[in-house]
């Protein structure tokens, strides 16, 4: 060991850190899978103790010294270890702007604050949940101030950066410009296109067994690994683990077929991009995915840009025929695909519709903002929330629980995530351009229930790319082309104005 | 920090290592219960990286700087502390003899072996399982040498006094040797007695779904609080966790109604020891137990001295009715009674009667310490175990599924373990002669289904304690007496020799 190379050394250093972090997510999926609810403060202190010591070992002298000699040789390293080598920097630059105490307490206070906001959710109760945000989002700004300095941006695309690293608000504003222009014209003519013709309603009662059988038979013909997964339930759907062992939720609704399908996938497309991540480098920084922009361009690429396609809904109908004995008109193909494309102003973002859900983003994106700069004190954030909505969709919700209460985002401190789901959705409409132009027969397949051609192109193009290239690289390596949206302007335009009659046809 | 006196820091210290421990004891149960089989390896390197940095924290310069400077200025310290100071150091003894290198091997290996140990299980096949052991076999080794010399033990020893401290191989000697001169000719009378009237058979289909809810409800009778654990599956039961958060697990056998139950009062006995511990002690050396012999008292004297007793049988029979809706004589207290204390020569220890059971333990006692000693070979235990049996028990086991394979205890690397087994039971027997002279109408409280009278008594004079005595201490606090197997011989005469006629009567 005395002796490796400093790069051999790291690459020993990072894969001790890989089984932190595995540890650590495991933890965290424990905690809101099978966690008895009176163990959250003993879970937050085992969290807090071992983030606090990732982030010790990853800030030790020794790290800063085998990257500053790892640096000055890189002559015999080749491009994915130059590329771990910058990872491994970046990973080490985020975390030495950022004091263990700092760390530390961010644990503690993100911790009580999803125990709180779980039990302000329940009842309904924002008061509850108030003070543990306002002492999340005070630290946050600690760190956002210390990030920033260190990298040299702002406070907010300091955030921004360690979910998405190049990505800047510029991009985001950019991105919310092209579509904000359209959207609410659109959104009022669609809705009332749809009205016109109201599709057939699917009725049933749809026990979360069998919804859970046929969303595995689907995961499987996807390609997901039981071997090497788990799929539980858990009231806010997530994708922890790591490459190895990945742990998926959704959640099921016995009156509508669709809710844990749609999460499933969702959280499948996040657990694809995991499972086909460079197994060669999966201990490594460079074995990682690219950031929650191209995570979010994953799942929402599976969720809504296959999943809510015609070709899916022909897939769809004999499957749903067999596992819980439906039949008749309501469950062809064409009701379920107007199922799946219906837009509605509604006020929950995980139900929402490709249509409306990038102004819940939009809202959550100003609203955050604003917490950030102190413009806006959490006591008032329901009432700020409030009008956003009635801003952006043009109604409010009825309580918090619905309102500023239903993402679970803040509580954990993930400020500067949400905009990944919206450049998510715009990243992932360029990438399945692309793709139809190297999959001709893409529709077919995925009719017939074949989904290798999907995902040959991704695991080839993005997936087994790592964290080598930055986001713009990789979006140009895989389509040619620079971030833009456009082209998602131009897909929701002609899937939710193309007439009825031409699309049957489809 | 800095300026805080050397105890209160070293208290720190070990409220960090507690949340390693609470961690890594997640992760195991997890690799247990949840995980998928194809992420072993994976598990495998995050237990291997968290351990060994709980040995590197907990054989650091500061924490032997501290302890010293610590133990030159005890006065101000209260008993508890003193006993923790203790506790501490010992910790820290045992961990310092053995190198981080070598700690790092045993986790790697165990985590391998219990992978094969399974498969060979499942199998039937031994070979698969044989080079691993040895490889267990042989770090073990090692680490015995190391531990015996730093501790001034011999090897053996010193394995013991890590999961029982204070006890030695001339304890164990002493109770087997009381024990092995009656116990061959008892087995003999009473399964003549017994098959001279067998009881009737229970017969039916019992539901794991069914089974779990009479656990579950026997378990919340007894103070087992689902609020801060869970009860699961799995093929080899367990309890781990730690207090705040306890996971214990449970074997459901669908054609006998009493397999899943008592292996669940075993664990719930473990389970409720820790529950029990002193909360303002929960994530300090002394609150912890006082080791292995003193945890398999509690659960053997709940699975045997409470739940195979002519009381506990009164308080199931309602509850078998009321559970599974059987009903007739074979569900009556007395037959049920004949059953929890039917002796047979069988080959699994987990299913072994309280007469046999010793036997078991005392073949694998002079099994493990020729491994250890180097006298036996791994690959000649299989014979070696299957004359052990013949000799103890006058049978040969038909395969290695049903020898050698059946536990878990060396494939993770547990040698020193067992006699804990043999011990816990003598003790357990001299606890609830005390108990019973304490709580005069403990039969009539447990027929009943109230367990406060039991509880009450072991809460205050065992788990209470923590690792404040050392088990001899707690023992002679507990009780008045010093460690004997002859209250043990005792109560399986009265017990097992009990006319028919006299005990119907009780």
């Amino acid at each position: 060991m005395m002796s490796a190379p400093p790069y051999k050394q790291l690459e020993q250093e990072f894969k001790r850190l890989h089984a932190f972090r595995g540890a650590i997510s495991l933890l965290s999926w424990d905690a809101s899978v099978m966690m008895p609810r009176g163990s959250a403060a003993l879970r937050g202190e085992q969290l807090a103790a071992l983030q606090t010591e990732y982030h010790t070992l990853l800030t030790a002298p020794k790290i800063t010294r085998l990257l500053d000699r790892a640096h000055a040789n890189t002559q015999s390293l080749d491009e994915w270890q130059i590329a771990n080598l910058r990872e491994m920097r970046r990973q080490r630059d985020h975390a030495i702007a950022t004091p263990a105490n700092l760390v530390s307490r961010l644990a503690h206070a993100t911790a009580q604050a999803e125990a709180h906001w779980l039990q302000a959710r329940a009842e309904g109760r924002f008061e509850i949940f108030a003070p543990h945000l306002e002492e999340v989002v005070m630290l946050v700004r600690d760190k956002a101030a210390l990030l920033g300095q260190a990298l040299n941006l702002s406070p907010y695309d300091a955030l921004i950066d360690e979910f998405s690293p190049g990505i800047s608000s510029n991009d985001i504003d950019a991105v919310f410009k092209t579509i904000s222009r359209r959207l609410p014209s659109l959104i009022r003519e669609v809705i009332a296109m749809q009205e016109a013709r109201p599709p057939l309603p699917l009725e049933g009662k749809f026990t979360p067994g069998r919804q859970r059988a046929m969303v595995v038979e689907i995961m499987k013909a996807m390609g997901f690994s039981f071997e090497r997964g788990r799929l539980d339930e858990s009231e806010h759907p997530f994708t922890e683990g790591v490459p190895g062992d990945m742990r998926m939720t959704t959640r099921y609704d016995q009156a509508d077929v669709f809710t844990g399908l749609l999460s499933a996938m969702h959280e499948t497309g996040h657990a694809m991009y995991h499972m086909g991540l460079p197994e060669q480098w999966r201990d490594q920084p460079v074995g990682r995915d690219r950031g929650m922009v191209a995570q979010e361009s994953q799942s929402l690429l599976l969720e809504r840009l296959v999943c809510r396609s015609r070709a899916f809904a022909r897939y769809l109908s004999p499957l749903l025929a067999r596992h819980f004995g439906v039949s008749g008109p309501a469950w062809d193909a064409d009701n379920l695909y107007a199922h799946l494309t219906r837009v509605r102003r509604s006020t929950l973002r995980v139900d929402a519709d490709e249509l409306t859900y990038p102004l819940h983003v939009l809202a959550r994106y100003e609203l955050e903002k604003r917490l950030m700069s102190g413009d806006l004190a959490v006591r008032d954030l329901p009432a700020a929330w409030n009008a956003e909505m009635e801003q952006r969709l043009g109604f409010q919700p009825e309580n918090d629980r619905e309102g500023c209460l239903q993402d679970i985002h803040w509580a954990v401190g993930s400020f500067g995530y949400f905009p990944s789901y919206a450049l998510g959705a715009v990243i992932a409409v360029q990438f399945i351009e692309s793709l139809r132009n190297d999959v001709h027969d893409l529709d077919e397949q995925i009719a017939s229930g074949d989904f290798r051609g999907l995902f040959d192109w991704l695991r080839t193009r993005v997936h087994s790319q790592g964290a080598r290239l930055t986001l713009q690289e990789l979006l140009r390596e895989a389509t040619g082309k620079t971030l833009s949206a456009a082209p998602f302007m131009r897909y929701l335009e002609g899937k939710y104005l193309e007439s009825a009659t031409s699309s049957a046809a489809a």
